[in-house]
C-alpha cells in the first residue's frame, strides 16, 4: 500500500491482438494429458484428478526479489516457479497433475520472455507427469509469476506431514549434493557470475575471476534447481514426516522436528562430502561451504524422516530425530546447537 | 526482464518473527469446513472436493495497475481478489470450495494489511461456501495479490463452456444492473473520489463535487463489486454456454459469440434501464452511460446464453444470439455494429 502509484489503465475499447499474440506464442508449448477436459481458454481448466483429495499449493516469484534477470534466463525461472511447487506436493506424498501460471509484466516485455517462461514451466511440469492446465496475464513494474501446483491423494492415503516424526528416526535428504544452490547465489551476488542469452542457443554463465570447474553448473543449480521430486509420491510415501528443502537443512530441519515436538542431531560426517564438493569454490569466494551446506535455500530435495533401517533408495541419512528435553533447540550439529535457522522474507 | 533490480536478499540466518507474526495475524481469520483435511502450515494443503473433476483458476491483482491504495481498502481488494476467482469457477457451472493466496509486498507493509486482505477474501469466500487453505507469503515492491480458486464439476455434469450458444438463444446476465463498476472507476480516475480508512471504523468514500447520491456505493462496487455467483451453479448449470462478464457486455459478449461461432445482438431497451441510473452521474462526469453500460468490465456477473424462454430467476435478457453472417462482426446492437470490444492489458 505504499508508494505513489500511476493511474491504473482504465477499461476501455481496444483490439484482441496484444494478449491473443502472446497466448499464440505461449499455449502451442503446453502439452495436455487426457486428464484434462478443459484446458486454457475459457474462464476455467476442469482436470480430472486421481480421487477427490486435491493437494494444492501456490507461490511466487518477483524479478528483483526472487530472481535477478542478468543472472539467469527466463526459461530457468519458468523451472524453478514449477519446481518450487512440484516439490510441495511432492512433499504431501501426492504426484503433482496440474499447474495454473499468473504471470504479470512490465509493458513492453518482450513476447519471447512469456514464451521461454511457458517452456521451462512446461519442461518440468512434465518431467513430473504434470500439464498446465490454464493461467492469467497482467501488467505489473517487475516479472512477476505465480505458480498453483495441484495432484491428489489416493484415498486411504495419509498425507505426509511435517509432524509424524517420532524419536529414534533418520532424518534423509532426497539429493546427493547439498549446498550448490546456495554456492551459486554466492556467485551471483558476489558479482563472480552472470548469464547471457542469444536468440536460438543455450544460456552461457559466464563468470569472472573463477577458476572452479563445476561454478557454471551451480550457477545453473541455483537458477533452475533439479532435485528429483518423484521420491515425494514414490519412496516418501513411507515417510514419518516430510517436507521439502526451501530455506535451508537447519531451518527446514528444525521446522519438522518442532513439528513432529522433537529434536533433530545432525551427522557432521553425513555432511562432510558435500561440504567437500564446495570447499575449493568457497576458498575462492572467501565464504564458508559448511554456511551453504547447513543453511543454503532453493534446493527443494526432499528431506523426510523414516524410521531406522527403513530410508528408501534415493534418500541419504543426514541425522536423527531425537526426544526435545526442556528449552532445546530444534536442530543440533553432532549435539551442540547451530547458530541461525535460515530465511524470513519479513525478519 | 527490464528495470534496474536491487539484489535479492540473500539467503540468511534469520529469526522467525516476521512471517510467523504475520501469520499470527492473519490465520485466525480463516474457517475451515469439514472438507479441508489439512489447513495452512504444512507444505501443500488438502481438501476433499465434492468428486475429482477440478475446476480451477487464477487471477492477479497488483497495485498501480489493478488498483489504487487511495482509492480502496485492503479489505476490498480482498474481496475482489476473491470474487473474481469465484466468478471463473462459478462461470463453469461449478461451486467453489477452496482457495489459495499469495501475497507479495514491499518491506514495511503493515501488518494490519495482510489482516485486511485475509478478511477480505475470507469474507467473500466464505459467502460462497469456499475456504482459504494455503498461501504464500514474499517480497515485492509493490502488493500483489494472486487468487486461484477451485472447485468440482459432478460425475455426468458437463462444464458450462463459451462456446455452446446456439442460434436463437437468449443471452442474459446475472446482475440487475450493468456499468456500475465502470462508473466509479471513472470517479476515481477523475480525481472525483478517495478511500478513507481509520482504524475500527467502516471506510469512507470521498467524494469531491459530486452531487449524485448513488456515487459512493459505485466507487465501493467497482473496488469490490459483490455478483451473485451461486446463479453460476444453480440456474446457470441449464445453460447452453457462460462465463463472467469480466471486461465488458460487449466484449464478454463478443467472446462467447466468437465462441458459438455466432453473433449476439444486444437489446436497447433492455440496457435502457441501467443507462438511466448512471445518466446523473454521467451528466456530472461529462462521460457517456451508455459507454459504462456496453463496456465497463469487473462486474464478475454472470454471462450466459439459454434456449427461449428458459431464462431462470436471477438473470435478465440483454440480447439474442443469431448466425453469423460472413465478415459480420461478432457484436451487434439492435443490428448495427458496436465499436469497441473492452480491455487488453497487453494491446
Amino acid at each position: 500500500m505504499a508508494g505513489d502509484p500511476p493511474h491504473p489503465e482504465p477499461a476501455r475499447p481496444s483490439d484482441l491482438r496484444g494478449e491473443a499474440a502472446l497466448l499464440g506464442r505461449m499455449l502451442p508449448h503446453l502439452r495436455h494429458g487426457a486428464e484434462v477436459e478443459v484446458g486454457p481458454g475459457d474462464d476455467a481448466a476442469v482436470v480430472r484428478l486421481s480421487s477427490p483429495r486435491l493437494v494444492v499449493t501456490t507461490d511466487t516469484l518477483v524479478e528483483g526479489h526472487d530472481f535477478l534477470p542478468r543472472a539467469t534466463t527466463a526459461r530457468w525461472i519458468g523451472r524453478k516457479a514449477a519446481v518450487q511447487n512440484l516439490a510441495d506436493v511432492a512433499a504431501m506424498g501426492a504426484r503433482p497433475t496440474a499447474l495454473v501460471a499468473a504471470i504479470s509484466a512490465p509493458a513492453g516485455t518482450p513476447a519471447a520472455v512469456f514464451e521461454e517462461l511457458t517452456i521451462g514451466m512446461t519442461a518440468r511440469a512434465e518431467a513430473d507427469g504434470a500439464s498446465i492446465v490454464g493461467g492469467d496475464l497482467g501488467r505489473a513494474d517487475r516479472l512477476t509469476l505465480t505458480v498453483t501446483a495441484m495432484g491428489a491423494l489416493e484415498e486411504g492415503q495419509e498425507p505426509v506431514l511435517r509432524s509424524g516424526g517420532r524419536p529414534g528416526d533418520v532424518l534423509a535428504i532426497g539429493t546427493p549434493r547439498l549446498g550448490r544452490s546456495a554456492a551459486g547465489l554466492a556467485l551471483v551476488l558476489g558479482g563472480r557470475a552472470l548469464v547471457r542469452t542469444a536468440a536460438g542457443t543455450a544460456p552461457t554463465v559466464v563468470l569472472r575471476e573463477i577458476r572452479d570447474p563445476s561454478a557454471a553448473e551451480l550457477v545453473q543449480w541455483h537458477d533452475a534447481p533439479e532435485p528429483d521430486l518423484s521420491l515425494g509420491w514414490t519412496g516418501g510415501r513411507a515417510a514419518h514426516a516430510m517436507m521439502d528443502l526451501s530455506d535451508g537443512l537447519v531451518r527446514d530441519g528444525g521446522r519438522l522436528a518442532r513439528a513432529s515436538q522433537l529434536v533433530v542431531d545432525l551427522d557432521r560426517d553425513a555432511l562432510a562430502p558435500d561440504v567437500g564438493a564446495l570447499a575449493d569454490l568457497a576458498a575462492e569466494l572467501d565464504a564458508d561451504p559448511w554456511d551453504w551446506v547447513l543453511h543454503g535455500g532453493e534446493e527443494h530435495a526432499m528431506l523426510a524422516a523414516f524410521a531406522p533401517g527403513e530410508v528408501p533408495a534415493g534418500f541419504r541419512p543426514v541425522g536423527r530425530l531425537r526426544a526435545a528435553g526442556a528449552d532445546a533447540p530444534a536442530v543440533l550439529l553432532e549435539g551442540r546447537a547451530v547458530a541461525g535457522e535460515g530465511f524470513d522474507h519479513f525478519a
